[in-house]
C-alpha cells in the first residue's frame, strides 16, 4: 500500500496505552495544596489487598496523589505465604476493573471439591465419597481461583502506578492517629507517621485502617476485635508434593482416622510444577474456650496447652501429620526447597462492633476494613475476598463524599450514606463469623465410627453446611439490610420481580445483578451485561422494557423519555443507562424506537431473549417491564415497576445531589 | 488469625510477577560474546508487527539481548493510522502468547457484516439487504477485533521488556546488508547500521528484514516485489463520527449509486466515543493496468492520471464522498479535531517470487517477512495479521536452527526445515494476492443497475466472493503445502481421519489444530484445549487414545508406554504430550491407566465427550483413536494410527536431534 498522503491527528498517544478509568466529577472545591506533604483528603493505612483495592479504586475515581495517600510499613508486596483464594463474586469485581485476566488465566481455577472419608474396607482406609462442583450457586465465573496474594497485590499496584505516581508509599508507620477538630475542622483527622526514623504529623479529612489483624488503627480508635477462639492447633503448608493421592489437584475435604487435611491446588510456577497448599490438623484433645474475650490487638502467647502444642509444630510435624492422614497414599515434597512457605495457627473467629468513628458533627472520619476488623480461620477461603469487598463497598461512598456529590441534607448532622458502609459489612462480617464458626468445628470434628467407637460428626452433615454456606462462601449470595443505599420498600403487586430464589438471579435490592449474556443491538456482539456496570463509580439505571417497545405511545417509549430527563438533572456522566428489550413482534431500527435509547445507550442496548432468557432470569414478565438502580459496586439499589420513574429519581436524589436541588 | 510461626523459602519474588515462556533447550555452543555490540546471532530490522512479533518469539526462545537485536528507524511505536484489524487465526495465536486478553476487552469486536445497496425504493436510495456473520468458519474467536496498530505493537513490545533488557533499539537505520563469508563463515551476514549519524558494521548469523514495504533487506537481496496496479484511488480515514446511519457499528460494505465506502468499527477511546474507519472510494473511471510490473521499492509517483487524481484528495474530499454515498443519512465528524488520521491509496497487489537468501553452503541466511514480500490493499484486514503469521512461522524454525536442535544430516547442505518458510508462507501470501485482486475489483465495481443503465455486479456475486474467502481471510483456512514438516502421505485405510471437510476442523497435516473445549481429569476443570499448545517453541503429540484405555494390554496403553520412550530420546522438555480419551466403559481413576499418562500428560489429560464430542470433531474414530504431531506455531505436522509411533517418531527425527542419532 504506497500511501501517497498522509496526515495524523497531534497527540494520540493515549490510543496505544491500555484503556484508563474515567474519573467521577467532582462540584466540591479541588483540595488545597499546601506543599510538602502536611494534609491529604484521605490516607489509607496498609497496601494488603484491602488497602490496594481502596487506594484503587479511589485514584480511578479520579482522587489525585495531591489528595490521598497510602503508606505500608512493609518494603515490597508480599513473597510467599498468606492468602490465596478467590471467590466468584471477587473475581466478577476484578473483572469490573479490568483484572481478571491474568487471574484467570495463571491462576488454578478450582471447579470441584472432593470429600475423602474412612472406607468400610479396611486396606483401603480412605475412599472418596463425594466429588461436588466447587460452586454451587449462578456465577459469571462458576469457579474459586488460587494464586499467591503477592500476585494480587502487585496486579492491583501495577495498576494502581497508571493513576499515581507515587503509589505505596513503603516503609513508612503509622504510629498514631486521632481527631483533633479544634486544629481544622476541615481536615479533622492527625495522623503520626514514621519513615525512616523520621516522624511526622499529616492531618487528613478521612482515614482508613487497612493494617490488619493487629491493626494501629482499630487500637488507636479504642475498638476491639471480640469473639471466641476454639484450641484446635493447624498448621498450613505451600510447596510441590510428590504424590499418588489421585485428587491432588482438586480442592479435597480429607477426613482420616488420622486427622483432618483440606487440599487446596495452587498455580503453576515458573519450574512448570504446580503449588499445594496443604491445611493439617495438629491432633490433640477438643477443648471449646467460648466466651473468653480476646483482644486480637496483642500477638502475645495464646493461653493454656494449645500454645505449648502451637509451639511444638514444625514444617516436619505438619507434614508427619499429613502424610498420616493421606495414608494409603504416599505424599512428600517433591525436591529439597520445595516448601514456599508455613505456619501453625489457631482457629479464632473475632469481630469488632463498629467500623468506623465520627466526629463531633457526626461524619463518619476514620474506617476499618478487612482483617483490622474481623479475623477468622482461613480454610473457608474467605479473608482476601471479604477484606476486598470492604473496600469496594466504601470506595464509591467515601468519593462521593469527598467530591461533593452527596446531597447537603445528607451531610454531616446525619452521614447516611457513609454509615452504610458499617451497616452492610458489618452485616457480612458477622455472617462470616457465624459461618466459620460452624464450618471450622465441623471440619475439626472427626467423621465416622472414630476408633474409640463415638459417633463423630456425618459425612452428610459436613456437606450440608458446605453446600448451604455456598451462596455466602462464592460471596454471589449476600444482601445488604435496608438504608438509604438499599430500598426494598417495594412490595405486593406493585413489585415487579416474580419469585423468591434470589440466588439464581432475581434483581432484589442489596444483592449483586448477576451476569447475563445479551446481544448488543448496535453491532450484534454477543456481551456479558456486567461489562456495562464496570468499577468507575457510576450509578446505572437498568431499563428492561416491556413488549411494547415499538409503540411510541406506550409505557416503554414514555419511561426512556422521563429517564432521559432525570438522567441530565444530575452531575454529568454520573448516571449511566442500561436497557434491554425482550422479543418483540418485529424487527425495528433506531429510528423505531424512542430517541433517548440511542443518545443515552447506543453501546448498552441489548436483546434479552437471544441468548439467554434474561427476563426470567432477572424475575420480569416481559409484558410489564421494570426499572432497577444499579449502584456503583454493582448491588441494586431499588426496583420499581417500568412506569415509575419518580421512584428511580427519589431513590437517586437521596444519594445524588441533582440539578433541580442544587438550583 | 494469629500465626505462630512462619517460615518463607528465600527467593519467591517470581511468584508474584505474570509467568514467564519457558527457554528451550540449547545444544549448541553459547554464542561468543565478542564485547561491544559487533555480531548477533539474530538481527531483526523493523519493530512494526512482524518485526515485534518474531523478535518476541526469539526472545522468549531463550535468545539473549547478546544473541538478538532489533532495530528500528522510528522513535516510538506508532501512534495512529495504518493496519487495525485482526483474525480469528491471529487472536488464536496472540492467546497463545498469553497476550490477546487486553485485545478482546478493549477493542472492538466485529461480529457482523450488513451489505447496504441502491434500493428500488428511489427515496430510501440504500437499503440493507444483508446482513451475516463476519467470521463464518468454526474459530476459537468467531469474530475480528479492531485496535489501532500502534496499540498492538506496544502490547508486544511490553512483553519483550520482560525477556529483553534492550528491547528494541530505535532510531537506528539499516544501510545495507550482504553476505560475506570470507570474513567469517559462522557471522556470515554483514548489516550496515546508522544511529544518530554514527555508522556501524554489524556481523550476524541471521538476518530478517521486517521492514515494510520499502524494505532495504529486500533491496539489498535483490528481490523485487512483482505484480499488478489498478487504478482505483480510496481514502482512508479514522473519525469520531456523528451519524444516522443505522450501522455505524458494524462492518458494512455499502455501495451506493454515489459510490462505494466501507466502514469498519473501531475501538472505545479515552473519551468514552469510538472510533470508525472509512474505506471511500475516490470515484473516476476503471481502467486496469495489469501486468504493468512496477517495483515497490520505489517510493516515486505512480504513472497516469491516478497519481493526478490521488494527489488532490484531502480529507475534505474522502469526506465528501462519503457523505455523498451515505445519503440519504447524515455523517460527519462528531467534533472539531474528530479526525484521528486519514490517507490516499491506490489498489496494488505484488509478492516477492523469494522469502529468502542463502549462502554459499546453501543455508538460509537473509529472510524478509510481513510487508517487505507482499503488498495489497487494506481492506480485507489481512496485512498486519499475515505479516505477524510470516514471523510465527519462522521463528520456531530460526530458533531451532541456533539452538542446534535440527539434525546435523538436515544442516548447511540442504536446509530442509529453514526452506519451509519459503514454500509455506510465499503459498499463503500467492493466496492472499489472488483473494485480494477479487475481492478489491468487485469492492471497487458497482452493484445494482446504474445510472447509465449498464448492469453491475449483483450483489450476490460480491457475497459470494466475501464468503467463500472466509476460510482465507479469517486465517483459520489455510493449508501449507507438503514439506519435511508438513507430512501429509498418509492415505486410504491407514489414515485415522474420516472426512474432508478440514476448514471444520478435522486433524489435517498443513492446517491449524481447531480448538475444542475438554474436561481435565486431574481437576475437572474445563479446558480450552488450544491452551496446551502456548507459542513455547515445543511440539506436542497429540494423542487421541481409542475406547480400549482401560486395558492395560490394549493398543491404547502400548501406544502410550511406546510414547513416553520417544519422549525421552528427543532434547529435555521438547516433546510435550497431550491425551484425550473418548467416552470409555466406566469412570477411573490414575491407578487404572498406564503410568505414562500421569508422568507426561498429568495436567494434560482430557475428556473429550462431556462438552463437545473431540472425536467427532477432529474426524477421529473413538473405537480406533489416532496421533498427531503438532508444530511449535500450532500447524499438524502429521497424522498417525494410533499404534503407529514409529511414524510420529520418523516425523520427528527429521526436524529435531534425537539421542539415538546424538549417541
Amino acid at each position: 500500500m504506497p500511501v501517497f498522503t498522509e496526515y495524523s491527528a497531534s497527540s494520540r498517544d493515549l490510543r496505544v496505552l491500555p484503556s484508563f478509568a474515567p474519573p467521577l466529577p467532582r462540584l466540591a472545591p479541588t483540595p488545597r495544596v499546601e506543599g510538602g506533604d502536611a494534609q491529604y483528603e484521605v490516607i489509607v493505612v496498609g497496601a494488603g489487598p484491602a488497602g490496594l483495592m481502596l487506594e484503587l479504586l479511589l485514584a480511578r475515581y479520579g482522587l489525585s496523589d495531591e489528595s490521598l495517600l497510602c503508606i505500608d510499613s512493609k518494603a515490597s508486596t508480599l513473597k510467599s505465604g498468606q492468602a490465596d483464594g478467590l471467590q466468584p463474586r471477587t473475581l466478577e469485581t476484578l473483572k469490573s476493573l479490568g483484572l481478571v485476566d491474568e487471574i484467570l488465566t495463571e491462576g488454578c481455577q478450582m471447579w470441584q471439591v472432593a470429600f475423602w472419608n474412612p472406607s468400610q474396607d479396611k486396606a483401603k482406609i480412605i475412599e472418596r465419597t463425594s466429588l461436588v462442583p466447587d460452586v454451587a450457586v449462578p456465577a459469571r465465573y462458576p469457579h474459586e481461583v488460587t494464586i499467591h496474594q503477592g500476585r494480587i497485590e502487585r496486579i492491583l499496584e501495577t495498576d494502581l502506578l497508571r493513576y499515581s505516581k507515587r503509589g505505596v508509599q513503603r516503609n513508612t508507620n503509622l504510629l498514631d492517629v486521632k481527631i483533633d477538630e479544634e486544629g481544622d475542622p476541615d481536615y479533622p483527622v492527625v495522623a503520626e507517621l514514621e519513615s525512616e526514623g523520621c516522624r511526622r504529623k499529616v492531618r487528613t479529612k478521612y482515614l482508613v485502617g487497612a493494617d490488619g489483624a493487629h491493626s494501629v488503627v482499630r487500637r488507636a480508635m479504642g475498638l476491639r476485635l471480640e469473639g471466641e477462639s476454639l484450641d484446635h492447633i493447624w498448621g498450613v503448608i505451600d510447596l510441590i508434593v510428590d504424590t499418588d493421592f489421585p485428587d491432588i489437584r482438586r480442592r479435597c475435604a480429607i477426613h482420616s482416622p488420622a486427622g483432618s487435611v483440606m487440599v487446596i491446588p495452587r498455580e503453576r510456577v515458573a519450574t512448570g510444577d504446580y503449588l499445594t497448599r496443604l491445611y493439617v490438623q495438629v491432633p490433640g484433645d477438643y477443648k471449646p474456650s467460648s466466651d473468653r474475650r480476646t483482644d486480637g490487638n496483642s500477638s502475645g502467647p495464646a493461653p493454656g496447652d494449645a500454645r505449648a502444642r502451637r509451639s511444638q509444630v514444625t514444617d516436619k510435624t505438619i507434614f508427619e501429620h499429613a502424610a498420616a492422614a493421606f495414608k494409603p497414599y504416599y505424599i512428600r515434597p517433591k525436591t529439597e526447597g520445595a516448601v514456599d512457605w508455613w505456619a501453625a495457627y489457631q482457629i479464632g473467629q473475632r469481630v469488632t462492633d463498629r467500623f468506623s468513628v465520627k466526629d463531633s458533627k457526626g461524619v463518619n472520619r476514620i474506617f476499618i476494613v478487612g482483617d483490622a476488623c474481623h479475623t477468622h480461620s482461613p480454610k473457608a477461603g474467605q479473608g482476601m475476598n471479604v477484606s476486598m469487598m470492604d473496600s469496594c463497598n466504601l470506595a464509591w461512598k467515601l468519593a462521593y463524599r469527598i467530591n461533593g456529590l452527596i446531597p447537603t441534607s445528607m451531610n454531616s448532622a446525619q452521614d447516611a450514606v457513609l454509615d452504610t458502609y458499617q451497616t452492610e459489612r458489618q452485616t457480612i462480617a458477622q455472617q462470616l463469623i457465624e459461618f466459620d464458626k460452624a464450618f471450622s468445628s465441623m471440619f475439626s470434628g472427626k467423621i465416622g465410627a472414630t476408633e474409640d467407637g463415638v459417633q463423630g460428626l456425618t459425612h452428610e452433615e459436613f456437606l450440608q453446611v458446605f453446600s448451604q454456606g455456598n451462596g455466602f462462601t462464592s460471596g454471589c449470595g449476600i444482601e445488604y439490610p435496608d438504608s438509604v443505599a438499599v430500598d426494598r420498600s417495594i412490595n405486593g403487586s406493585k413489585n415487579p420481580i416474580t419469585g423468591t430464589d434470589y440466588l439464581s438471579g432475581l434483581l432484589r435490592p442489596g444483592r449483586r445483578v448477576l451476569n447475563v449474556r445479551v446481544i448488543r443491538h448496535a453491532d450484534g456482539c454477543p456481551r456479558d451485561l456486567q461489562d456495562d456496570f464496570p468499577s468507575t463509580g457510576r450509578f446505572r439505571i437498568l431499563c428492561l422494557t416491556s413488549s411494547d417497545l415499538l409503540d411510541k405511545e406506550a409505557t416503554s417509549a414514555k419511561t426512556l423519555t422521563a429517564l432521559g430527563e432525570i438522567i441530565t438533572n444530575f452531575p454529568p456522566s454520573i448516571i449511566e443507562q442500561v436497557v434491554i428489550h425482550p422479543r418483540l413482534s418485529r424487527s425495528f431500527m433506531w429510528h423505531d424506537i424512542p430517541y433517548e435509547v440511542k443518545k443515552y445507550s447506543e453501546m448498552s442496548f441489548y436483546s434479552g431473549h437471544e441468548i439467554e432468557d434474561v427476563y426470567a432470569t432477572y424475575g420480569v414478565d416481559p409484558s410489564r417491564g421494570a426499572l432497577a438502580v444499579i449502584r456503583p459496586d454493582g448491588y441494586v439499589g431499588t426496583i420499581a415497576e417500568l412506569a415509575d420513574v419518580t421512584r428511580v429519581d427519589t431513590f437517586l436524589s437521596s444519594l445524588i445531589v441533582s440539578r433541580r436541588v442544587r438550583t
